[in-house]
């Protein structure tokens, strides 16, 4: 699925509820995502683990459309390589 | 950019020093990313907050990576609409 496709679909599916509940609280709701996500990894349950990667990815998704970001513009700053040093594999220094 | 080819060119530039990082680690990152996401939200300046929104994505795909989990099989769940009612838009009961 090609990035703008599912920022489209996502759109038409929730953009309306979005901008109801309002952008600081569509915030919040990917920022509980965040957590179950966190949940999942801990609990290693790996049905669970593509669902809540699914589900942050979605509300990031809802995020962008409510703030008017074109996901696949954010997305091409990595498209060859590091946006930092340009190569890839990466060769920045090592950040823990 | 297929969301498979994002996923692909950011484990063949990261998924080494993701490794050696490691998950837990890799998860601060992607949280640290969503916390700069917020003050750009707060700043509305609009290049940081595309650059944000690219930085979030990034990390959350590296963690995928890491997890060995495919975005597109997560997505896929998006794919018609909401997966709660199948509907889209989405004819739920609002959550605010």
């Amino acid at each position: 699925m090609e990035i703008a496709e599912l920022q489209a679909v996502l759109r038409r599916t929730y953009v309306e509820r979005d901008a109801r509940r309002g952008r600081d609280a569509t915030f919040r709701w990917m920022t509980e995502e965040v957590g179950e996500l966190a949940r999942a990894i801990r609990t290693g349950d790996r049905e669970n683990l593509v669902h809540e990667f699914g589900d942050v990815l979605a509300w990031l998704t809802s995020l962008a459309n409510l703030t008017d970001v074109d996901l696949e513009e954010a997305a091409a700053r990595y498209a060859s390589g590091c946006p930092r040093c340009g190569a890839s594999p990466c060769v920045c220094e090592f950040r823990p």
